[in-house]
């Protein structure tokens, strides 16, 4: 893990480009150290020497006396490499390029980065930007930044891909009154990239929860388990951008990064624990309510409302997330009453009716945090004449001390309730305007919650009993025959090197070859011209199913070659292939697609050939891949019912699903020149299970 | 229509109940009239008589001098009918009760309510109520409301059936800035009702768009119909709760209401062209959008950014919502570049760079407004250095005369957009903080603009081919003979009278019958055994397909006769049912499941025996059907794709599944004691139908 201790906590900063015009970055950087209450050493930076904003400039980095943790950079981009270089040569280990003009601008700041990058590596400087707006540290303070507002401390660190983005929000967040740790513009990454800072942010004691705008995912083989470990440490929740795929162009044009597929983000973020959400909105609810309120224990909400339409939008948004209504015992229940108006409600939610006085939420809020039952709680208040916002605030300060329980507040209205949510809020209470928000804030906390339970068993490591030289074998024969595409024999004899369970599939030269592989593997069985070349091979007469004996084999492989040879004079085919008929079963599809960033990805689902139109099928990431995340993947199709026994049939050997699933996860890490991978069907059985169409592509 | 003007613009008000004591409801009442400005004549009614704010207070309605256009009633429940008696005695036709303690608290309550209803269609009064927390017209100005703020004047009319719900809005409203034009507190909904308060709405020129907050819809036989007329003058947002199982459960213990199955309401409103919306937000959201802007001509949008992460959430998000970006052309293209610099974007999402002044914003604006591939423009706006809010602001409000078209502002932030929002939203442009809310408002306007192109031709109305006779004479003899449920060949017989295509069943009595039936509709048939009583019949030998002859059919007859009478000696089958055998074609289903409040709802979709698992359903309701909504149900199911002719397959006969439709909608309207309907599997040809199981239970 990158040390960037000193980058966020430097003792001295160096602003190389350093200005004493006003209105210049150069400027605004040190005016912001010095206003912001940076309490080390600052260091202005300026070819004319001088003074500016009455510190001493130097007219080089080489000049300061003492050594500089943190240098920002501000120069033209043609003068930044020498002084990354210089800052290398007098031992800075930390730098932030504001400076913009490169990989952005088009191919010559591509290679000015490339270098930049290189120099970082060779001097072992952790290098932010360039393109950044830089970087802020609440807590240090540090404003390193040419952000003309500090964010409010808080324990929020916000990692943002986009500076116009990261103003926005800091500027938004001061009418929020959401409070930051760190602000980080990442820039165009050429050093420290967001999952480094993932990593040294997860043990950042002033850092509850990290949030972050990302147009792009930086290049990292082991994605996945990399982040499994950070998320499982602090939540850590992405607004990722270029969703749509006119967005994925977009996002490419503006940063010149590779944009992924969107199914893959999505699959990543779900196996690695990170929280993803839709909107900005979203993003900074989230990150509230994380930062505000302890884990709840499990999915069992109270909801203590003076309102009943409140109320049940709430329960209307929790069916919607999947978080359930605690059920109240009698014995809460009778508590309950002892203070709520018959007209009110003693059943979740609980009505303490328009007219309730502070006591009442106070004694209703004490008997629900009690009940063993509740793992968290969301208090409504409508603003009706009766109701005393801030009395209400001061009652659920009091009561949260005795429960590690989250209360989450909605308190639906405006200028009633200023003052309660700036208490609340600044005692680490979260507050929303509407339920439906508060809803989805709980959901994610209690999603969190559930990850520690997770278990990651690596199974696709585990697969030992494959045959990998078979396959390189195969692999070699096909691609110097000058194909990319397998025959069904040699995609059998993959399967078979696997161990992947699939219907016998030998490849015939000769009448008589054909008649005793099928002799071989019992009749009946199916010829088929074997031939990459042509595509349609039922229309041409090159396809014959139910050869139940040896003539009818030889017959059949003749009247094939000829029946080929009349339709495709030109395309000397490479035998017809022998396969063995199976018995039908239950048709489900694995297939694997390969996303350029994080490689294979398995997809399973209901089988056959409207495996298109119906579209049920679930896709997971085959690197880190567990045998949990498999169970789940299968468990969220429709076919699983199915393969479970649908009314009343037998179930079927799922087993056997799990296992096809690992071994093409397998064969597909082990062989990256697989492009394409389809197996469908694969008959499913009481006991066991056959492959009957395996497309394999290179 | 209800005439409501007196209600919302009355020349003189009676607070029955009013009060000299501070804090009570009759009281604050009599101060808001007076403080917010009310200019009739205000005539406090209390017993006591004397003097209350000023205003002399009178006895008994009665004893007022002049015609009283408003009555507000404020004492006890107990008193409230006799006093509406008076009031009708003496004139008053619009009344508001803002006493509680009706339907909402039980049996006794509920008879007063009914009473309360019963004078006010006998006086002609119109009864806003009880259980009311009053309503307010910011335009008259009149605040008969016991909330302590009125809302700021504007043109969306807000209605809620939860009064505490109404006053989190007005407290909210202050804060957003959003202004209203009438607010109504629903209450108990014993007189008017929100049907007919929406179709007065719609006709009220200070009022440009309505929001609600709704519990339940009102009882209203031809809901689609009536809605219709009214949501497509004017936009009507809904917030329905109690959509999730629990929230329904929660609404009808609060308000006594009768909730209807949540996918009714989704049907109805989306049949009537109402906005139906998921969260609070969502519906002040919209409501600011509509009550802003123009409506755009079609789904084509432009964005202007001064920040590429923001267009690219904004793409995001249009992909989502199903908006289309404008791909603009040379020309619009070349004049883009004239005034953007190269690192920007004159591709849709323009980008005129974190540093653009406003001067390119204004020449960016002008361009795009005036290209006529441009429905409407999303322009952002992030916070950075070079940002001008306010002069973007003024550009904007003096571009946007010169064209018909929707601009919607994203300012992405917090204090630097305060005076720029308020400056726009007071001159009718609408802001938003963050790029995903700008979308959704913007789809839901092109969804309402849309709405003009809608046809509504009855089509089930026109269906008269039919036989009602034969059905009634079926309907009666099943229920004669002690059934709920047909036959297989009484359900054919009803399907014959409704031409609704079927493979003929007959019921037959002996061998020889059976034998002359399947004769009659030629070999092959299948014989089963007739009884509402044996449920599975195939287990216990009750079923024989296959039948080929004369001979055969006697020999299955009778074998069927034995075999139930072995398996259920105690049943006396109604006989043997002859049923065609039938080519298999694709299969769907068409059904109707009966919805308390809407009537029948039809189901299309596919079929077969895994109908419930696959889940490729569409659903109508019956009651004002158009051939337009017929076509968009088939489309909006997976089913239709093979209908269509998927992959090269012939297209079936889509025609036959439209009959079917219309049909089954005919005869569930016509036969409201049909309480289920299923046909399932319906054999579809390449030309015509054959409807092979019809389930009908009375």
């Amino acid at each position: 893990m990158k040390d960037l201790n000193k980058m966020f906590k430097p003792e001295s900063v160096a602003i190389i480009g350093a200005s004493s015009t006003s209105g210049k970055v150069g400027h605004i950087i040190v005016d912001n150290l010095i206003n912001d209450g940076f309490k080390g050493e600052i260091y202005p930076v300026n070819p004319k020497g001088g003074e500016i904003l009455g510190k001493t400039a130097y007219a080089s980095i080489k000049d300061i006396p003492k050594t500089v943790d943190l240098a920002i950079i501000t120069i033209p981009s043609v003068f930044v490499n020498d002084t990354v270089r210089d800052c290398g040569e007098v031992g800075v280990k930390n730098i932030v390029v504001i400076t913009a003009g490169f990989k952005e601008v088009g191919e010559e700041g591509a290679k000015l980065e490339a270098e930049l990058t290189k120099l970082g590596e060779e001097y072992g400087i952790n290098i932010i930007g360039p393109n950044s707006l830089g970087i802020t540290d609440s807590h240090t303070p540090l404003n390193g930044s040419f952000s003309q507002m500090m964010t409010p401390k808080g324990n929020i660190a916000f990692i943002s891909q986009s500076g116009a983005m990261m103003v926005a929000i800091i500027d938004w967040s001061i009418t929020s009154g959401i409070g930051f740790s760190k602000v980080i513009s990442l820039g165009n990454k050429a050093g420290v990239n967001e999952i480094e800072l993932l990593k040294y942010l997860s043990e950042d004691d002033e850092t509850a929860v990290i949030i972050c705008y990302l147009e792009s995912i930086s290049e990292d083989e082991d994605f996945i388990r990399t982040m499994r470990e950070v998320a499982i440490k602090k939540p850590i929740i992405i607004l990722k951008s270029g969703s749509s795929s006119a967005g994925a162009e977009a996002a490419s044009s503006h940063t010149g990064a590779l944009a992924g597929s969107d199914l893959a983000f999505d699959t990543a973020f779900k196996q690695s624990g990170i929280i993803r959400v839709g909107t900005m909105a979203e993003l900074f609810d989230l990150g509230l309510a994380f930062s505000k309120a302890p884990l709840p224990k499990g999915d069992h909400v109270a909801i203590i409302t003076n309102a009943g339409g409140g109320g049940v939008l709430t329960v209307d948004a929790m069916e919607k997330a999947g978080l359930k209504l605690v059920q109240f015992d009698d014995e809460t229940k009778a508590k309950l009453k002892e203070c709520i108006p018959d007209e009110g409600s003693v059943n979740n939610p609980i009505d303490v009716l328009g007219d309730a006085p502070v006591d009442r939420y106070k004694k209703s809020l004490d008997i629900v945090l009690k009940d063993e039952q509740v793992d968290s709680l969301i208090i409504m208040v409508c603003p009706t004449a009766s109701a005393d916002p801030d009395g209400i605030a001061n009652v659920i300060l009091e009561e949260r001390h005795k429960f590690s329980k989250p209360i989450i507040v909605v308190n639906m209205g405006g200028p009633s309730f200023e003052d309660a949510n700036n208490a609340l809020r600044a005692n680490d209470v979260p507050t929303y305007v509407f339920p439906e928000t508060a809803v989805t804030a709980l959901e994610a906390m209690t999603r969190f919650a559930r990850l520690e339970d997770r278990s990651y068993d690596d199974v696709i490591e585990k697969v030992s009993d494959v045959d990998k030289n078979a396959v390189r074998a195969i692999f070699d024969k096909v691609t110097s025959a000058g194909r990319d595409t397998l025959l069904g024999s040699e995609a059998y004899a993959v399967a078979e090197a696997y161990r992947i369970s699939a219907a016998p599939i030998r490849l015939s030269k000769s009448a008589e070859e054909a008649a005793e592989l099928a002799e071989e593997m019992e009749f009946p069985v199916v010829l088929k011209i074997a031939s990459d070349k042509i595509l349609h091979k039922s229309d041409i007469g090159g396809v014959k199913v139910g050869i139940t004996n040896s003539n009818e084999a030889k017959k059949a492989y003749n009247e094939i070659i000829a029946n080929a040879k009349k339709a495709h004079p030109d395309i000397i085919p490479d035998g017809v292939e022998v396969q063995k008929m199976m018995d039908s079963g239950e048709e489900v599809i694995v297939g694997m697609i390969k996303d350029k960033q994080f490689g294979p990805m398995i997809a399973f689902g209901m089988g056959g050939i409207y495996v298109n139109l119906i579209e049920d099928v679930s896709f997971n990431l085959a690197r880190g891949l567990s045998s949990e995340e498999i169970e789940k993947q299968i468990e969220s199709t429709k076919v699983s019912k199915l393969l479970e026994g649908y009314r009343g049939e037998a179930p079927c050997d799922i087993d056997e699903v799990k296992e096809a699933i690992k071994r093409v996860a397998r064969l597909t890490l082990d062989f990256p020149e697989i492009s394409e991978l389809d197996i469908n069907p694969i008959f499913v059985y009481e006991k066991g299970s056959s492959a009957l169409d395996i497309k394999i592509k290179l």
